[in-house]
């Protein structure tokens, strides 16, 4: 290749690492700056040819990252716990293009700056306070006055993974002090607590135009303040993804510089946004773009810092979940159960990070699992949640629940059955035993266009969101049911016909088929439930291979049936299989 | 970790540099020999740290496999032109376990003794006769007797992208004498004209324990004898994908040995597969699977030879293909022209080799496509086709067909529209208009139950495995056609009753929605294509997110319209609001 611009990385570790791969297919010449000879990142690609080595030394160093800027065209980092000083200067001086900017860098460095500065450039937060250095008792009480309990108290820098954060519960001086003991000497500031129902997560690169793109939110589950699940998309009411990415993309926007940023947010109670904070590298959240994604977000990160075109965002898969694989003491050998269990797992990558040496709460790999629908995604990931070495039951059911006892609905369905009265319920019972026998995961439930048409939109409006991908309908009469849903879903909309007590069914029939042009609904036979359980799980087949196939060996047993028929009508002769086959 | 098998790699080019990521991403320590020290598969992984560094030596050297084999635990080959003799002595004297089998590379390094064997087992191959050594006039034109005209004159060892075969076209003494001169004085073989209409390629993974599973079929492209573009899955008739896994799976279940299998094939004119040829190692037809499969064709390769549960071979994108970056002389700017170029394009990823020198031919890269359908997938692929130095377009015209013009079928539809009759047409038409307003690639055509009995048969049947994934039927009177189409296919069908010229449609309507349990049609109102056109939209959404949006966004602009209208009437009161707007 004609010389390509020569990236220097601060930094040696997973994230180091996981950018090897992109720069090694797009022909990226790499320089990585970290103490020792065998990190993470340096294990995976050589330093180019007209180079002497990696460089050995902390990623701290003024002299080292001086050493680095001279021997590449651009500087960038795996970790934000740098010298943004010496980045700036050395950008200063003209030795070298620093992306992100070092500012940005600085910024972020310091919690409560970053916070006061999104804050301010009206990016919803949690209500913080600064604390004084060292503050008192009375300073802590002052700022609880301010912000109420609980209370988080935060180092401004150099925290990550839970460390640096200590909660408050009241302000009796012992609380108090065992907080202000825990967190040290650091510099602090107090964050009133944020009573989150999900936490949020939106990768967004950003090039040097200002151009941004986001990935599709995730939620990512914390277990003692550190991620160990991630789920993509988010799922939720029609419009929290599209937020969530607005939200992150014009935070980022506030930024200086190009890359990857990881954007962490809380989604409270009423489904309000607040920003929690930005990591101005790769981040954790977003592993699973490696498998689930067209672009990496470290792809991504190159691109962006390169000037190159960024590349698409878009998920490639329908649903996706990253594990981290956690050290829990000093054996590996919990490390390795998790990856052999991963490699009986369909779907399932596993990234290991090449650390020599476990340690409790240690990165040291990573499990995507990709999948056709949620459902099979959280089959999966109940195996692979339930070889940690801290499996914990309940906290795994919560994640991932088990499959449901027979006659309920599934947590994680691909249709939804509605009916506009309980007396339905024999009619709509066939479908429901069809699923059942494809192992199509569905839900049931009674919702009706005139009794509860408030519960009827709210369904119909979030069915896509989470997850759904069909809705049968069954109603009698003026059977407005479907053709209501239909309205208010973007999904396709199966209509049964029930027939009332009056006209045959006709009357069914005609209101649920008869729609006006712009909203369809796909109407079977009257009663037919059965039909269209078939129906859905043809329209899934369009998506998940296994059910096309399965409806392909239905048509076969079905025809196999009729030839069995006409053994027995040739046996017995037409009388007697009246007498004797019909008539039981 | 704790010890791993070390895998000794012979060969270290670009299949050693795709085996080295898995290997990274697992923890399997490799040990790599070929002879210089940055070739593509070094640069990407470094030594396990126990060991002074990869190998530099001949991959054919007797002294230095040996030197390899007793630094590793396991051998294999990412090419299969190696010394099997030494292979097969190292294993003997159980110096280090060798897998896929020696007997079975030998086997296949000889491709005459390759076909016999496999023809042999029953397995189907193109009519082969052996040549003796350094053949005379006479003995080719016996066994063109044999084998007719064309023929292929190959040579049996060391034969690959197209060197050492050469095609005869006549027998006369010019001919025959040019072929002997261009292929020498190697032992050859001769192979009878397989009048291919494609060519297939199915990679196969093999376990120790003789456990098979197959990828899905590709379709192969070549062009002077050299591979250059892989479309997945292969498209066809119902059972063509299957039947060609069958047959690689048969052939690979009668070679030794553990790891992944390329089986080449050639689909003839009648439907038939005959065997082409069998590589022992990972493939260039198998290079999409690192994105579009669950497990690539490399970490099976490796879980294969170390005992490791096979990971799953399913694809886990709709549509994929592979296009090879290859060198067109010793300039290396038309490579950074492709990546480039390749760099714009969603769902693109390049995979440079990290190959310092280019040639004509050479296999410098390539660049993997995955889609949501075939159209995507086709009209991204048009970009990156012409972006080769040798592009011509009517070669890329037939592999990715341009879009149509208005009023014609799309080359790679996802609907499907069909009628009984051409009366149906100005009703179906506006079904027409919704797909093109959405942008929907679709296809139309008649085809009736009653006077075209056996094209709808096979319109239905094949619809599916030709990427179809909804067909709107349209039909009047005692209207067969949608069910009819529906008992042939896995695919949703969506009926349109077609207003005839008695009952008012009703006819229609019954006929099409009252379907026996068993067989569902998704039916709309009457001469209602439009809502068929939209309900097909909602099911493609269900796997293509964009849809989904487009149907949102359609319903806001319906509601909107709505909105206008009251406007109106508010503005110009009722009794005008029927002589101004409705009269109009």
């Amino acid at each position: 290749m004609a010389p390509q611009k020569t990236v220097g990385i601060l930094g040696g570790g997973q994230l180091g690492r996981m950018l090897t791969h992109p720069a090694a297919l797009l022909g990226i010449p790499l320089l990585i700056l970290d103490s020792g000879s065998y990190t993470p990142a340096k294990q995976t690609l050589l330093p180019p040819e007209n180079h002497s080595g990696h460089l050995d030394g902390p990623f701290t160093s003024e002299s080292h990252i001086r050493e680095l800027a001279k021997k590449c065209d651009i500087l960038t980092v795996e970790i934000e716990h740098v010298n943004a000083d010496v980045l700036e200067a050395v950008e200063k001086e003209g030795l070298c293009e620093v992306q992100p900017s070092p500012s940005t860098i600085r910024l972020i460095q310091d919690k409560y700056q970053q916070k006061k500065y999104l804050a301010g450039k009206g990016i919803p937060v949690a209500p913080f306070d600064e604390l004084p250095l060292n503050p008192s008792e009375q300073d802590v009480k002052d700022v609880v006055g301010k912000l109420g309990l609980p209370v988080m108290l935060k180092a401004k820098t150099l925290a990550y993974d839970g460390r640096g954060n200590s909660p408050l519960q009241s302000t009796s001086s012992e609380d108090i002090n065992k907080s202000l003991e825990f967190l040290g000497d650091r510099p602090l500031y107090a964050e009133g607590w944020a009573p989150f129902v999900k936490e949020v997560a939106v990768m967004v690169v950003r090039n040097k135009e200002g151009e941004v793109k986001s990935y599709d939110a995730v939620e990512t589950i914390h277990r003692e303040s550190i991620l160990r699940v991630c789920l993509a998309p988010l799922r939720g009411e029609r419009d929290l993804n599209h937020r969530a990415r607005e939200l992150a993309e014009k935070a980022v926007g506030h930024l200086q510089g190009a890359g990857i940023f990881g954007v962490e947010m809380f989604l409270m109670e009423d489904g309000s946004l607040l920003l929690n904070e930005i990591a101005p590298r790769p981040h954790n959240s977003g592993h699973h773009t490696i498998e689930a994604c067209h672009t990496s977000q470290f792809e991504n990160h190159l691109r962006a810092i390169l000037s190159l075109p960024l590349g698409s965002t878009d998920l490639r898969v329908p649903s996706a979940a990253m594990v981290n694989i956690l050290g829990s003491s000093s054996s590996m050998s919990p490390i390795e159960a998790m990856r052999d269990n991963a490699l009986s797992v369909p779907g399932a990558a596993v990234h290991l990070y090449g650390k020599k040496e476990s340690r409790k709460a240690r990165k040291m790999g990573h499990i995507t699992l990709t999948a056709q629908s949620d459902a099979e995604l959280h089959s999966y990931l109940r195996t692979v949640l339930f070889a940690q070495p801290d499996a914990a039951d309940e906290w795994i059911d919560k994640i991932s629940p088990p499959p449901p006892t027979t006659s309920h609905s599934h947590k994680k369905p691909l249709v939804g059955i509605i009916m506009g009265s309980d007396s339905d319920l024999p009619v709509m019972l066939p479908a429901t035993k069809i699923l059942d026998q494809f192992g199509i995961p569905y839900e049931l439930t009674i919702t009706s266009a005139h009794r509860t048409p408030e519960r009827m939109v709210q369904y119909a409006k979030s069915a896509a969101h989470r997850g759904l991908r069909a809705i049968i309908a069954g109603a009698g009469g003026a059977a407005h049911l479907p053709g209501m849903v239909a309205s208010e879903t973007s999904l396709p909309v199966i209509g049964v016909p029930v027939k009332a007590s009056v006209l045959d069914g006709v009357d069914s029939l005609y209101s649920i088929v008869q729609m006006p042009r712009g909203i369809p609904c796909a109407t079977v036979g009257i009663n037919n439930s059965t039909n269209a359980a078939l129906l859905a799980i043809r329209i899934l087949g369009t998506s998940i291979p296994k059910y096309q196939i399965s409806t392909e060996e239905y048509s076969r047993k079905l025809e196999e049936e009729v030839l069995v028929k006409c053994d027995k009508l040739e046996e017995v002769g037409w009388e007697g299989y009246v007498k004797d086959v019909l008539k039981k």
